[in-house]
């Protein structure tokens, strides 16, 4: 299992969500409350969108445990960014090395995953199977989360995102089924283009790991007229996690069960996710 | 923190101990229960003693989690021996890196620590000072334990190991005391010349971290009749752990507060610790 | 483009050829003389084999250039083997991880390859097709070295090795000359299943990348009766080498362009090479 | 040995100087004309000065070859600096760690390191008790470089930089005489303090390794009025390197014997570099 988080609003150092909160994310690397395994020890990764001349965001992927990465702090004490993908990893099998990291990248996309799929050993040949070949020479690393990845780019992901990763999610439960195994697929996603966020939450067997998002700033600043760093941040700013960072009452909502989420301008979007 | 094993006794696989029983030393890399720290993640180390035209120990130390080394579970698959030293690491503060994981290696001298001086980073200076200038050159890394290792050494830790360890902790406690730190030394410590093991429980507080010797053998025989290893094992064969590997009733014997053992061919020794 | 070597014959410490030989395997990842690149930095393994009771090879592999692998240097100096192979890795492409070093393992075999496979980026998906897929899920890595090596099983290495590597070269060049890529395969091979030892030499240009025998052990002992280390080795003791280690006159016999060779108890074997 | 370079003028991309000119910063690693040695694959480091809310420079310092970090190349390419330092490393016997990698810092200060001291190992410890005690806990690593860093640092490197590091190269040769050591240091270094460059270049046999100074612009861009890059920098954009990227015609000064240079706002200056 992993955690992860995407953030979407005005221009932050990553600093600001990576180490300073309570709860923040690399404290989760050793002592993460709501994960399956309390420690994430098995690689760090973060993805970022800088300015509008780099369309394609910036990776920094390490193999340690990220509370003992000093690149990446100091990385995060001097990158601002408004668009930034991160996770740890906890590896269900598959090796611990860089290809293996979250966030993956296609193009302008990033995509981080926490979830599994069962068996995956053994379905793994048949899912390859599926990515178009075109795509397939991108595929650098072993693990589940990113033949999820090229199966959702396969069905259609930079078109349509919940039709792409619906029609992933099915595809695996169609294989998973083929050879007998029941309830393959746990996941929460998060994926982005550089413009929104999308956010998946689902499982077979309808127990997914927990996802949140935040609260409408307006109201969380109502609600915390003195903390300093949420008054200094847009409208829409937006948070999506897979647990909680920091103890700001009424910060985080949890996404449904079986849902997904847009963070994009304007309106938000949440609505069902059926497998396809 | 870190945690630490000891074997002396009838050559067998580092498997049997690192990675097969029950709450191994692999397995408290991720779930320490009687750690300061549940998550031992910042390296490991093993040294072993070989055949006799080997005088000096082999060293296998790697900077990553225990959890996932998989040179270190080849290693212990296919190497046999009578007498080793194995580590994990949770840095202190010192960075993670190959020299600063334990057990720390001077001609056929094994040493490994769990604890830690406290303000050792002010403390560092006097207390490097305060080792022969002939040792000097030959310290590697960067942490305290290492610091311990070659003030014993030139305290007399090769002629009397008791003498030497106490030396050390008595000039911890002295240059701290002019640096106005209190309590500053929290080890336990284990040590080797390839025929006996020194181990060594002590804290200037009086509250020192767990250490345990395994019960003698023929009583343990007699406990549990079934149980395939230990029946194989010769009546001189011990172990000295950090926290107790698997789930054997009566087992483990506690080393007491500011003692010492030795474990050696006869009669083992147990006495006590005193800082000079 | 990378170097490797086999030796089979007494037991002896990895040490005597992996450093101690002027132009060691070690000394020729960084100052290789034959190589299309005279630096090998990518990364090193050796595979030996080991006791009767252990019919599994041991692995050792590190993603750091073998010239600082201080763990290989202990290990060497205290394995003791009669089989073994050894590799390093300049990457012509695919990450630097340890799932991509040589050499790779399947049950009881060994495998390393100094070569490449043209354009493999754009073959690899049919190349894996050709899979047995029970063998499949074993693939770890993503370089074409290891996928030659399951094509080789699935065509039968374990029965009739020559046969397997002969459509393994004829699948790869088939392949080929379906996406229209001429000369697709450059390799030199060794393998073994801890009995024998199996060298290849071939390439689809018929320009393959150097290889050496050693000439028999009574004939060499006879030209230098002064040289201790080679008195002291059997009759049939062999190496093969991607390029000659230390400046033995007369030591080393090349192997001839499109050619294999089986190094075994009783007469060794050379014969020809035809891609099926 | 190592490869340095130093960057001061309009803001660029890291990429521009450590991957895109021929003979680049990255490529030396491998191919390295004018080092002793043509390999430097033993780490990579880049420090960085960014906004003036941030004096403290970024650093980036990994322990693999350069040639293969994935993490720089993302790095280089999203991040402008208008001045900064990189780094490779060749180690001369000291460990291959994160703390030795160059450039080292110490608040504002950066620092690299190209030569050696001889017989560093004999005089480390008299180097050490030199340093300032309240410098010494910030000193990481185990590298002869950093030593002289904080001995500069020791003797006004922050207030008098040609001062400190004239004083420090004294102290080595005085330390190195006492101890019988002839012809101890060997150097060229670059240093900044977020405003001015400093380089020097000396040895205390007169064979300094090499260093270069980039031509004046406006001469540079007479000769060369089609090449696009360096049209656009400014006037007072200067490049030192330990040998010359690029194949521009007249683009590069070797920096004289026993001399220092400071590029800073206004005229350059050159002089006379004296041991004290």
């Amino acid at each position: 299992m992993c955690r992860w988080l995407a953030y979407s609003g005005t221009p932050i150092l990553l600093d600001e969500l990576l180490y300073k909160p309570r709860f923040s994310l690399i404290d989760q690397s050793m002592h993460s409350r709501m994960g399956v395994e309390t420690t994430n020890g098995d690689g760090v990764g973060v993805g970022w969108y800088g300015s509008e001349d780099q369309p394609v965001p910036a990776l920094f992927r390490g193999v340690g445990p990220a509370w003992g990465d000093v690149n990446l702090r100091e990385l995060a004490r001097v990158t601002r960014s408004g668009l930034f993908l991160a996770h740890i990893r906890a590896s269900t099998g598959t090796p611990v090395q860089q290809t293996n990291c979250h966030p993956f990248r296609f193009g302008r996309w990033l995509w981080c995953h926490n979830g599994s799929i069962k068996n995956f050993h053994e379905l793994r040949r048949d899912l390859l199977l599926a990515v178009d070949p075109e795509l397939f020479p991108s595929i650098a690393g072993s693990t589940d989360s990113e033949v999820m990845f090229y199966l959702a780019l396969t069905f259609g992901l930079r078109d349509d995102p919940l039709r792409g990763v619906e029609r992933m999610a099915g595809l695996v439960e169609q294989v998973a089924a083929a050879h007998g195994v029941a309830d393959p697929l746990q996941m929460t996603v998060g994926a982005s283009d550089g413009d929104r966020v999308w956010a998946f939450r689902y499982s077979s067997v309808g127990k997914s790991r927990t996802l949140f998002f935040s609260t409408a700033l307006n109201a969380l600043r109502a609600l915390h007229p003195d903390f300093a760093l949420i008054q200094g941040l847009s409208e829409e700013t937006r948070l999506i996690v897979s647990e909680p960072l920091g103890e700001l009452a009424g910060a985080w909502q949890p996404v449904p069960e079986s849902s997904y989420g847009v963070i994009q301008k304007g309106d938000d979007e949440l609505g069902a996710f059926t497998p396809r």
